[in-house]
């Protein structure tokens, strides 16, 4: 067992869970690699225009994305947790590179949302069981990040992820 | 170089660096096993009655202070992120077990106090170089912490330490 198995909490959490035919090492490329992260990570029309990671933990993503109007957004940053290459990967918006704590509402932090993303890929026949959780501190944050189109929002990157790299 | 060596901040940062009369194996021991946690981590006439701890990131420790008057305080709780033994403690109180995001003011994150804290150890002759960071998100939350005795509390709990496990 790893540190997140048994932390999912129906009161705070929200769950994406999707059998998708893409091999789990190409879905862990596709988080992993700057390159690849800027082709599906956004829903379209926008964009992810910019995209720097630093994989270990204490490391960060760092991620701009543009409106259809062109506009550039303030860098979304997530700080690594844990890594298990193909296997797990669980990052926060609530820590910035080295483990600092980060501003609330920070500009930075996903949205001002605080939550930890765990990202757990299970082999399945020729594809992948892919499965979020957004782990959040309480309920009230949990709907806001579901009205803000946690469903949606993610659902739509990862059929984009599933066009791209898909068997 | 790990995660956390080039991330101290003057404005942001509290430091405490001193090189103590403890062969390091002993100072880990003493920040690690809950037996040894209650005899020094907090200053008398304060005592830490329990502890808890869950070695891994993710993981988490959990004491409770009680006041010379006797009365228990909620309980303090830090999840660990990077553990390097014998050489580095990183622990935030702003996530719960599991890597859940505390609620900000909740009672189980020190004081209320947003940082992250990182303990080296450096064998120095037969002692330590012993030497605490506390990462805060902002200024104002680093003099917070200072006001409330950051360099008192952590130094006295170190000293007290120090008398336990000296050569």
């Amino acid at each position: 067992m790893t540190s997140t198995d048994s932390q999912f909490d129906p009161r705070f959490d929200l769950v994406l869970d999707r059998e998708i035919d893409v091999p789990r090492e190409r879905v862990w490329a596709a988080w992993t690699e700057p390159e690849r992260i800027k082709q599906w990570f956004t829903p379209a029309p926008w964009q992810t225009v910019a995209c720097e990671i630093d994989l270990r933990p204490g490391g960060a993503f760092r991620t701009v994305m543009r409106s259809p109007e062109g506009e550039d957004q303030p860098p979304t940053v997530g700080c690594y947790l844990e890594i298990v290459e193909n296997e797990k990967l669980v990052w926060t918006t609530i820590l910035e590179p080295g483990f600092r704590p980060a501003r609330p509402g920070a500009p930075g932090a996903c949205h001002g949302l605080a939550f930890t993303a765990v990202i757990t890929l299970h082999a399945h026949g020729n594809g992948t069981r892919y499965r979020v959780v957004a782990m959040h501190p309480d309920e009230e944050s949990s709907r806001r990040h579901d009205e803000l189109g946690f469903q949606d929002g993610w659902g739509t990157a990862l059929d984009q992820l599933v066009a791209l790299y898909r068997n």
